[in-house]
């Protein structure tokens, strides 16, 4: 790494975590009402953001590093600029933004937003393209929330819309512009394979999050809510394992397990529930869509990740489409069916802190709740548009705004692009250990032979 | 892996899938009634699941992805499975199961008992033979919980009869009949044997259990059980894990740790304090109890294994025996001995609710507690006798039926045991990355020499 | 190791664990006074004790074993002796030790600076050596924070002064000692070194610390305090993570990321939080805080600690004095002025509460809060006297009875110290795998170049 672009990366990150302590200085006090019974479940879904999404993506041979340091830098920069920016939209009279626990969850779960973006373009930017996409995802994030569960009025528990969906199409399309420009063709890296050991070390990235999942479709939730988040999550979860297991058998060429499926596939069904996770789906409803959610995750690993890479030049390094792409999507046109069909009869009074917009009863007219709320009158199938609107709006939004933030990490002296020769590598940025052959580069062989090592001058 | 196998793979798994969902449709329902302040230790016995089992099993060189990927499918498997079948002894009026928080931490602690199994016989069965064990291990596992809890009223807080005693001796039979049939001698393979990496991965599985125990013993107790529960499943451990290295030094040949201790005996404590955890033992009676598993365990590992082994020909992969069976065992006496000296002067009216068969007072006649409820009359010498008895079935009921699913599982046509030739590899059943020398195996040559890699036809 | 020399250990770690047994017998009870709603924070220490600080320690090549290994024995021991170390200071009138939720919390608080010495020899001692030191450190630790918080009246919530710097210097005191002895010099060991792999499993150990480090901040604490404590410690992290990112990449000669930075220094902020945690600091001060630890802390890396050890011989192996030991200090200084400029507008009655020598009005005298209760009659200035007081004592008594320790540590017949051959080398103490080359000792070669393997007697 050349000395000027150093010394470009140390200002730029100081004056990001300035900037940040100035904002903080300006806006930020403490909160004096805060629900300390939240404190469990925060921290479940902090272990998901730095352990589960930090391991996950240490799957590469030669980027461990990276993978778990980058997303702890990146991580701890936008839970800062997440406090911020998610609290512009609720500031107090006197113009504060007011920090309690729930600040602090919001906060890591607008980062997996961000995280999610890192793994479609995971190996392929430099960490401060990863910071300046993370500024700006954030900002577009917030603004989008607000959108969609403040003025349109959707109801996604557990974030698969605001969250999942937008993270993986806008990660998706920052991909498309880096790899559209000469940044060189991915594909023939040598260092984007796993090692035995790599792939053990993301099972831990996979089963922390597989396992915290309900308390991130629980967290912002209470009551007979919270229990149901809980349940239907477990559930779709452990189906969608099972069926992430089965299709990768049936999907593969030799009819083995797959280990990119089985570390991410698996967790498929915590998106696909998110939405409805806190409805009455019932305990099979949850399952079925654990079932649908996993087979879908490892049906676009095998057929539609190559499709996509081959007509649009994406490339997603961890298949972000396949577990929280579609999986979002699934989850959002679930929730509007759920929207759809959602009365008065399923949920009794419920029904109108479920859903904040509908107020008249959707039914009949001689309902005993009639009076409950203000509510905007909404019937069910107008909330259940307003879900679909909400999904694709959010889906533009990321589209949109994603081609846009990989055009400004691509200007010249914003940031270097990296080129072919250093992309999934740790070298770059990190000193390594003397294990690591540092002169010498890997080439891949003809298949079931072993590693030849060859110098090269770097 | 022949295609035809794995086509009647998928077939069975699917079978299983969609057979728990449909029992999901017609029985299961979400339960209004539950204690959302579980959650917590119910997370932790979550991760003691997949996270502790899972890893725990990941010390073989070459069985890694399928120490922690079956510990998965199976555990998602079972789990759902478990839900159904603990369900049907405990069915509303309306012949429906209902789902709480509670099904859920029940169904992970049934999901224990078969990975406990699963050690038993790691790397010396398909994939799918782990899973029918499993299906049919739950059915006994939920009716011998049945009998012993509800029909001869004993007690077992930790689960240590039910859970630890129950799947050791279960998945010992297993491995009694899978070495029976001609499937090779395991003791040859020489892929049966740890790396320095894989056994710092297995480290990761023994801490967790380690640290989340506690919760384990505790999860489903309340008030001052639940706060003994925790003291004492805590020291017990302390002091098992001091114990553990103290007798692997005494023990090993050249005196050294033996990880294989380390990662096991050292929570032997866990298990052998579990059905007495809530009682009145004293911290000091947590301490003398760990260390007592502690020694045991080792003891087991060294000199006790190796007999049984040479005697009747089981192949106890993980050593369960010695961290689950023996510890069980001296659970299950220890629980008679306290039942035989429990009384009011030592539990007041508490008494009765720790052990709901008694009624009358123990020792004395005119005690203010003697109207506290209906119970069965039972005298204190007279429930030590029950648990002992609970103890003695299970043992028997575990080994009976583990008999004969480890002939089912040898039946022709229903699964393929594995060959001396693939035993404890990953790669009968998955896609290994391109560092597992795919096509070589590797010799054990004498003491102190490096390995040899000959290239073998597979 | 000498047949003679582990008959040796195996005594004194069997007197140990009896010794301690005996005392539980003679002065341990249940207590039934606890608060079961601090379980959850206790799980979060607990796993910062064995997995966080255990995993962090893995980082050198072929000492991983010790590392999680000693830290897991290590703990297991000072728990059970700090529950009745702790207790001395607090028994009942029956001079019985009543033993609870609390007491376990602190067991493991304790412990933390016991295993923060470990930091600073490790690899250096053999396994005794530890476990004496640790033994002889907590009696001492007992002792310190008794006169500290009881008689000085000293706050410190998250224990940097009486935990922190207490271990560090402690622990460094002990390294200068035996680095006096005729030990051989330690800087030309070449197992001093990570490997890609060694330093992935550190990362598990810095993102759980990182991640559960508000729970060690708060578990003692309750209402706003503890709250405040959440998110100081949070915010403190986020930025002194990201500080040590900038940090190391200006640092570094090459300007890369350096791992023993990103290990370490992105947890200083935690540590320099820790006295202030409760305290009205404002999330900005908590992100200032945070950033000047993190830049402390890689600067000490990359400049102190050569100075030191230099010119006093001190090889502190973790870097403690840069991680605990200085932001130690620095949370000292920062607990001073807090409390110098405490006052009832601040605090409102709450001031009373959080410095409970305070007890006239600080600044004006008709206060609506004169008599809120009995206190010390001490004003904001005498306070932060004794906050300094504490800081100082705490740092001579630590830095005095470690360099006595580390004196008892070298006696011959009490312990054997390492050679220079074999330290930081699991092969002393482990049974290894047979991928770990025995016979053979890597000799560094020229920068650059590959490791050549020679075969030495040992």
């Amino acid at each position: 790494m050349g000395r000027e672009k150093s010394k470009q990366d140390v200002i730029m990150l100081s004056v990001v975590q300035i900037s940040l302590a100035a904002l903080f200085i300006i806006f930020c006090r403490y909160n004096s009402h805060y629900e300390i019974g939240k404190y469990t479940m925060f921290q479940d879904v902090h272990v998901m953001i730095f352990v589960g999404f930090g391991f996950l993506m240490t799957f590469l041979r030669r980027y461990g590093y990276s993978a778990v340091g980058f997303n702890f830098l990146l991580g701890s920069i936008i839970v800062e600029w997440s406090c911020v920016c998610l609290g512009f939209y609720n500031m107090s009279d006197d113009y504060k933004i007011l920090i309690s626990i729930e600040s602090l969850y919001q906060a890591d779960i607008a980062s997996a937003a961000v995280l999610i973006s890192m793994g479609a373009v995971l190996g392929q930017t430099s960490y401060m393209q990863l910071i300046i996409m993370g500024i700006i995802e954030i900002a577009v994030y917030s603004g989008n929330a607000y959108l969609g569960l403040q003025v349109y009025k959707a109801v996604d528990a557990g974030g698969s819309i605001f969250v999942h969906t937008f993270g993986a199409y806008f990660g998706l399309a920052v991909s498309f512009v880096l790899n559209k420009k000469k940044t060189g063709s991915v594909q023939e890296s040598n260092l984007e394979e796993s090692t035995y050991t790599s792939d053990l070390f993301a099972m831990i990235g996979t089963i922390f999050l597989w396992l915290y999942w309900p308390s991130f479709n629980a967290v912002d939730l209470s009551g007979d809510d919270q229990h149901r988040a809980v349940i239907n999550t477990y559930l779709a979860l452990a189906s969608s394992c099972v069926t992430s297991f089965l299709m990768s058998q049936i999907l593969t060429d030799d009819h083995k397990f797959d280990m990119v499926h089985i570390q991410n596939s698996t967790l498929a069904g915590g998106v696909a529930v998110g939405t409805c996770a806190n409805l009455m789906i019932q305990p099979y409803g949850a399952l079925l869509v654990g079932i649908a959610a996993g087979a879908l995750s490892v049906y676009g690993y095998v057929k539609i990740t190559p499709i996509i890479e081959e007509y649009t030049g994406i490339h997603d390094t961890c298949g972000v489409h396949n577990l929280h792409g579609m999986p979002g999507v699934l989850a959002g046109l679930f929730g509007a069916l759920m929207a759809g069909i959602a009365s008065e009869s399923l949920y009794n009074e419920s029904l109108y802190e479920i859903y904040p917009a509908l107020s008249s009863p959707t039914s009949q007219a001689d309902t005993e709740f009639t009076q409950t709320g203000p509510g905007l009158g909404r019937t069910a199938g107008e909330q259940a548009g307003f879900q679909i609107l909400a999904l694709v709006t959010t889906m533009a939004i990321a589209v949109v705004t994603g081609l846009i933030t990989g055009g400004i990490l691509t200007l010249k002296g914003i940031s270097s692009p990296l080129t072919k020769n250093n992309k999934f590598d740790d070298l770059i940025y990190w000193t390594l250990p003397n294990d690591i052959e540092k002169n010498t580069k890997i080439t891949k062989l003809p298949e079931n032979q072993a590693y030849d090592m060859t110098t090269v001058t770097k």
